[in-house]
C-alpha cells in the first residue's frame, strides 16, 4: 500500500465529520461502542489522574468484548444488560503507549478500570492527524526544497505521505516513519503513478521533526497523460465495454432482516460488528438445522486480522515497503463509504461504523458495510434422473448467497472483503483487490532497454509496477456446534493394493488412495502449508456425533490465492510476519518484531485438541503486475470456504421446496410452505 | 459415474425423440451438423459399398472441422459457403470400428470421401440403445435369478446398468462391459442409493451375451427411506432454507445477441457449437480492444475433452470404476434439458443440440445450452482517493459476466460446465458437481463397528460414499492475438539481496523474490504441476508486443480444485489417464490403454515455441464424501481463468462510463455514450 497522500502546501485531506454523541438503546454484548460510549471513554481517559502527560493521542478504541461464556449465556437483551460494557484503549502520552480498560456500563460515570504501559517493541496504528502533519514536514525543509529545485519542480506540485518503515533489527524508542512524495501536478488524480523517485525522509511522527534526509538519485517522472481514472478524465470516448443494465427485483422484498447489529437470513443468524483496526467483525454465526429444528453455532468470531504486503525491490527507497495494513493503518479506519449500485447492487442494505480521531472524539463512517442477497444464477443442488423406473426426473434448487461487504482503501489499494453465507451451511470469505499499484519511476521507456532486474514489470513508459505479495490473514474463532473443537488433518495418502483381503486389500490390480485421520494435538501440529500433501482440513466437535457416528465438523476449502511467503526465514519482514509461511499478527504491528505474532505464540505449543481453538487462515497472492493493472487495477480475488462436513445428518437443502415453475412440483404448496 | 439404469423387466428408458430432417440456412464453417446433414451422413454411410456388414451401429457423428487457416479466411457467410461441410463418423460393423469422412456440402449428394478401420486398442462410446439392451440381459439369466431369490428379491425390484470396465492390461477384441444392479423398489427415485452389492455380470455389449457372472457376497440393502430427492417425496415439511425470490430485470433487454451459433456481448464475440462427445464447443472467441478498435482472437477452440473419475475401492465390484465420461458415454449425449429459473435465471436464452442414435438418425436435445448475463454484485475495478489534492474521489465500475452453461448428467453425477466471459478480457471455466454419489452397500450401521478401511465415509446406515477423484480436462486451442503462440513459465524465485548494486542488489537488509522467465521449447517443457514451485503461466504471442515492448499474452489462473492423480504411475487406470498428473485423452477412451492420450503424444516432444499450441488443463478434485452429500450432493466447484497479461496496453475498462448514479459523473453522457 501507499499511505494517504498529503499536499505539501495545501491540506485537502478529507477527515470524516466528527459527530455529536447520540443516545442508543440497550446494546448486544458484542455491539461496537456507540458514539455516546466512545465520548465517555475519552472523558474517562482524559480524567485519569495517573497519566498526566499531555497531549494524549488516541490510537485505538474498541470494544473490550466480554468473555465468551458470559456472552453465550446472555443472548437476550435483558440478560445482556447486566454484562459490563468496556472499552480497550491504546493512547500515546509522554512518549509511551498506554493501555486502558474503561468501563462505560454507566455512561454517566465512565471510569478507567485498568491502566498499563506497553513495554515491548512496536507501536500502535498511525492516527490520521499525525499522518497529515508528518506529510507536511518537508515543505519548510531546505534540502527538500533544493531537491525539488534541482528537478525543476515547484513545492505546490508535490504531495507526501507517511510510510511505515517496517522493522529491520533495530528496536526504536521513537515512532519513526519514512516520508515519500509524488508529483500532484498535471491534472491527474492518480498521483501514485508519478512518484518523486529517489527521495526519502525519515521523520519522528510524534515529535514532528525530520530525523534524516536522503536524495539518492533522480529519475524521469512518468507522464500524467493516461493515468487518470476519473470518468470525466479517462474519457470521452467511453469506449470500455458496458453490459446491459440489470437490476435484481425481489417481489417479496429483501429476504434478510437487520435488527441493530444482528442479521437474520434464510437459515443463518449472525452479529455484524465494526472495529477501527479489523473492520467488519462477524460474531456468533449460527445455522439452522431444519431436521433437528435447532440453531447450531459455527463461528464465534471472525475478522481480517492483518494484511501483510511486502514489496520485492531491495532498492533503498523500496526495501522497507513491508506494510501491515491492519496494524499500521487500520482496516476499519480505512473503510470507505460504498457507492450504491456500483460497489453493491440495488437490493442491499448498509451499516455505518464509528471510530475515534486522535483526540478521542467519535467519527462516523457512513455506509461502510453493506448486506445483500446475490442472485448469480448458481445452483444449490440438482439431479436429472436420465433413466430408470421413474424417469425422467429433474430436480433443481437454485442458490442464493448473502454477502456482507466492506471495502478498505489503504492508500493506493482497495480491498473488497466479503463474507458470504450460503444456505448449504457454508461461510465463504472472499478478498478482492483493486485500486492502484505501487509504481516506481524509471528512466526506461521500453523493455528492450532493460538489462538488469527491475523488480517489476514495465507497465507504462518510465513506470515499473513493482513485484509484491498480499497476505490477508483471518482470525476465525470456530465454535463448531459448541466451544470445544479439534482440528483434524485428513491426509490423502496413496496406497498400493496388497491383493490380500486379510490386509485390507482385494485380488484386483489397483493402486488407490485412502484417508489418514490425524488429530492435531498441539499448535505445532495445527500448522499446515496447504500446498503440501493433499489433505482435507476439518474442524470437528468430538463430543457431538451424527446418528451413524461421524464427528460433526466443518471443512476448510481454499479457493485460489494459496501463495505463501518466499522471504527468507531470518529476514526481518518475514520475522514480523512469520505466520505467512503458515498463519497471526500481534496487536502492535507497527515496527513490530514478530515477538508477539502467531508463530511466536504457537511456539508455546498449547494443547488444541478438544479446546476452544482459533483458526488463522492466510489468503496469499504473489502479484506480478501487468499492463492491464495500469492506471487502475481490475479486481483479482482469492477465497476460502468453511463448509459443513458431517455437520448435518444429510444435505440440509433436501427438503427445500423447488421454484414455483418446477415440473415435478405436483406437491401443491404455497410460498409459505 | 454410474451409468443410466435399465429396469430388468420393464423399459422406461427415455430416449429423446428422433426428429425429421429440417432444412437450414447457410452454416458457419464451425456450426454443428444440422439434422438434414446428419440424415445425409447416415445415408452416405449406409450406401457405402465397401462396408457390407450389417447392422451398422453409429457411435459418433460430428463435424469434421475445416482446417484453421481455412476457417480464419472464411469468416463471412458468403466465403464460408465455398468450404466443404464434412462429418467424421465412428461406426461399428462386423466387429470392427469404422471411421468415415463424409462430405455433405451438397446435401442431395452426400458421399463417403474416406474410410478406414481403427486397429488400435479401445472402442468408441457406448450407444444408448446397447446400454438399454445389455442392462436387460440379466433378466433371463438363471444364476442371476437365483441370486435374487437368495436375497428375497423379485425380478421386478431390480434394475441394471452398463459400467465401462476400464483397462487392466488385457486388450480385448470384444466390446466387453460390466453390468451392475440396484434395487428399484421402495418408492424412491434414488435407486443409486440402494445397490445390489456383490453381484457383477460381464457382458458383450455388441453380441448381447453374458460372458461371466459373479455373486461374491451379499450385503444389507440400504433402506429407501430418506433417499428420495423429489420435492413431493423429500417433503413435506419443506423446511429447507428458501431465500426470498429475486429476478434480474434488464430494462433495456438482454445485452447479448445470438445469431445462429454466434454470440456477441459487450466486448466479446464467439461461436458456440455442440458435439455429441464433448458437449459445448467454444470457438473463435475474440475480444474487442477499444483503444485499438480491433477484434483480437484469444481462443480458437475450447471444450471439455474428458472427465476421468477413478474410485478408490480395490474391491472386486469396485476396482474397475475408473470412468472416462466423455470417451465412454459422451458429454454431449449426456447433456440434459435445463430447467428454467432453476438451472439458469429468467434472463437467459437457450440453444438446442443434435446428436445421432445408434441407427444414425438425428436426435434433438432441447434447451441444453443456456446463455445469460450474471449480475452478481461484483466490481470490475474501483478506487477511492481517500486523500490528496483532488480528494475525495470514488470511481467504481460494476461487473457483469456472460455465462454459457451446459449440464451433463452421466448417470448419477451432474456436472455443470460453465464458460464465463468477462469484460476485463477474461475467460473463466467453472466445473460444478452435484447429483448422486456412487454408494456401496455395507453391513455397518455405525462408525463404531468399523475396524478396517471401508474406502469411503459411512454417510447413512448401510451406506458408504466411496472415495474418488474427478479430473475434468479441457482442450484449449489458444490463439493469443494470432495463431503462433509460446508458453512461458514465469517462475517466482526467492533471492537474497547481495548488498552490492553492481550485482543487482542494494545496500539493504532484504530477501525478496523475482521472476525467472522461461519459454517452453518443447512439449515436455510445457508440462506443469501447478502445485509445485509458484509460477505465473503465460501464453504469449512473441510476434506481437505492446508499445513498451512486452509480449502480448494471457495468464492461466487456477481457482481451486488443483488436485492431481495419486494413482501409481504404472497402475492401469493411471496409464490410460496419465495426463492427470500433468494434462488429454485420446479419441478411443473406452477400454483405451493410454497409447493415444496426451501424455503419449507429448513423448513425441514436438517444438511448441512460437507454434499453434494447445493447452490441456485439468481441474481436479479428491472427493472424500460426507453426510451432506446424501441423498443428493450440494454443488462443489473448481475453476480456472484465462486473463489478459500485457494483452491490452492498459486496463481495458478504464474508459468505461460509470453507472448513471455516479457522483463523479459530471461528464454528461447518455446510455449510448
Amino acid at each position: 500500500m501507499y499511505p494517504p497522500l498529503v499536499l505539501v502546501l495545501a491540506i485537502f485531506f478529507a477527515v470524516a465529520t466528527a459527530i455529536a454523541a447520540l443516545s442508543s438503546p440497550l446494546p448486544h454484548p458484542l455491539d461496537p461502542l456507540s458514539p455516546t460510549e466512545l465520548t465517555e471513554v475519552r472523558s474517562a481517559v482524559l480524567a485519569f489522574s495517573l497519566v498526566a502527560s499531555r497531549p494524549i493521542s488516541f490510537h485505538y478504541v474498541g470494544l473490550d468484548e466480554p468473555e465468551k461464556p458470559d456472552v453465550l449465556s446472555h443472548t437476550n437483551a435483558a440478560a445482556a444488560a447486566i454484562l459490563p460494557r468496556r472499552a480497550f484503549v491504546i493512547a500515546r502520552a509522554g512518549g509511551l503507549s498506554h493501555e486502558f480498560y474503561v468501563d462505560v456500563t454507566n455512561t454517566s460515570a465512565p471510569r478507567v478500570v485498568s491502566h498499563g504501559i506497553h513495554d515491548g517493541p512496536g507501536f500502535p496504528m498511525f492516527t490520521t492527524e499525525e499522518q497529515v502533519a508528518a506529510g507536511q514536514l518537508s515543505r519548510e525543509y531546505p534540502p527538500f526544497r533544493e531537491s525539488l529545485q534541482r528537478r525543476g519542480l515547484a513545492l505546490t506540485n508535490v504531495g507526501c505521505g507517511v510510510f511505515s518503515m517496517g522493522w529491520f533489527g533495530k528496536n526504536e524508542a521513537r515512532r519513526l516513519a519514512k516520508v515519500q512524495c509524488f508529483i500532484v501536478a498535471g491534472g491527474t488524480a492518480n498521483y501514485y503513478a508519478r512518484p518523486l523517485e529517489g527521495v526519502t525522509l525519515l521523520v519522528d511522527v510524534e515529535k514532528l521533526v525530520i530525523v534524516a534526509y536522503r536524495d539518492r538519485a533522480a529519475y524521469s517522472v512518468p507522464k500524467a497523460e493516461g493515468t487518470d481514472y476519473r470518468a470525466g478524465k479517462a474519457g470521452p470516448p467511453f469506449n470500455g465495454a458496458v453490459p446491459a443494465p440489470g437490476v435484481v427485483v425481489q417481489p417479496e422484498g429483501k429476504g434478510f432482516h437487520i435488527d441493530d447489529h444482528i442479521v437474520r437470513w434464510a437459515n443463518w443468524e449472525f452479529h455484524v460488528g465494526f472495529d477501527m483496526r479489523a473492520g467488519t467483525v462477524i460474531s456468533m454465526a449460527s445455522v439452522h438445522d431444519a431436521d433437528a429444528d435447532l440453531w447450531r453455532r459455527v463461528l464465534y468470531r471472525g475478522f481480517a486480522s492483518e494484511i501483510f504486503v511486502p514489496y520485492m525491490d531491495p532498492e533503498e527507497e523500496w526495501y522497507f515497503h513491508t506494510f501491515m495494513d491492519a496494524g499500521e493503518y487500520g482496516l476499519g479506519v480505512s473503510a470507505v463509504p460504498l457507492q450504491p449500485e456500483a460497489d453493491y447492487p440495488a437490493n442491499a442494505a448498509y451499516m455505518d461504523g464509528y471510530y475515534v480521531d486522535a483526540d478521542g472524539k467519535p467519527v462516523k463512517s457512513e455506509n461502510i458495510i453493506c448486506v445483500f442477497e446475490r442472485y448469480a444464477g448458481d445452483i444449490a443442488w440438482r439431479h436429472t434422473g436420465v433413466a430408470g423406473p421413474i424417469a425422467p426426473i429433474t430436480e433443481v434448487r437454485p442458490d442464493v448467497t448473502l454477502v456482507v461487504r466492506m471495502v478498505v482503501t489503504v492508500g493506493n489499494y482497495d480491498y473488497t472483503l466479503d463474507w458470504e453465507f450460503k444456505t448449504v451451511g457454508s461461510i465463504k470469505t472472499v478478498v478482492s483487490l483493486s485500486g492502484i499499484l505501487e509504481m516506481k519511476a524509471t528512466n526506461y521507456t521500453h523493455v528492450d532497454q532493460i538489462r538488469d532486474d527491475i523488480h517489476g514489470t514495465l507497465i507504462a513508459e518510465n513506470t515499473v509496477g513493482v513485484y509484491h505479495d498480499h497476505f490477508i490473514t483471518y482470525h476465525l474463532d470456530l465454535d463448531i456446534d459448541g466451544t470445544k473443537n479439534s482440528f483434524i488433518k485428513n491426509t490423502i495418502i496413496p496406497k498400493r493394493n496388497t491383493g490380500i483381503r486379510a490386509t485390507g486389500g482385494a485380488p484386483t490390480p489397483r493402486s488407490y488412495w485412502t484417508v489418514l485421520y490425524e488429530v492435531a494435538e498441539t499448535e505445532a501440529d495445527g500448522q499446515v502449508n496447504i500446498n503440501g500433501a493433499p489433505a482435507d482440513l476439518l474442524f470437528v466437535n468430538p463430543s457431538k456425533k451424527t446418528k451413524v457416528g461421524n464427528e460433526v465438523g466443518y471443512r476448510l476449502i481454499p479457493a485460489g490465492a494459496t501463495a505463501t511467503s518466499l522471504l527468507a526465514n531470518n529476514d526481518y519482514p518475514q520475522r514480523r510476519a512469520s505466520y505467512t509461511k503458515k498463519q497471526v499478527s500481534g496487536l502492535y504491528a507497527e515496527q513490530s518484531t514478530g515477538d508477539d505474532n502467531l508463530a511466536a505464540w504457537s511456539k508455546r505449543n498449547r494443547r488444541i485438541k478438544d479446546e476452544d481453538i482459533v483458526l488463522w487462515y492466510t489468503v496469499g497472492l504473489h502479484h506480478v503486475p501487468c499492463q492491464e493493472d495500469f492506471p487502475v487495477m481490475p479486481m483479482i480475488s482469492g477465497a476460502f470456504e468453511l463448509r459443513p462436513f458431517n455437520f448435518f445428518e444429510r444435505n440440509p437443502l433436501i427438503r427445500t421446496r423447488p421454484p414455483g415453475n418446477s415440473p415435478n412440483c405436483s406437491c401443491s404448496f404455497g410460498r409459505s410452505g
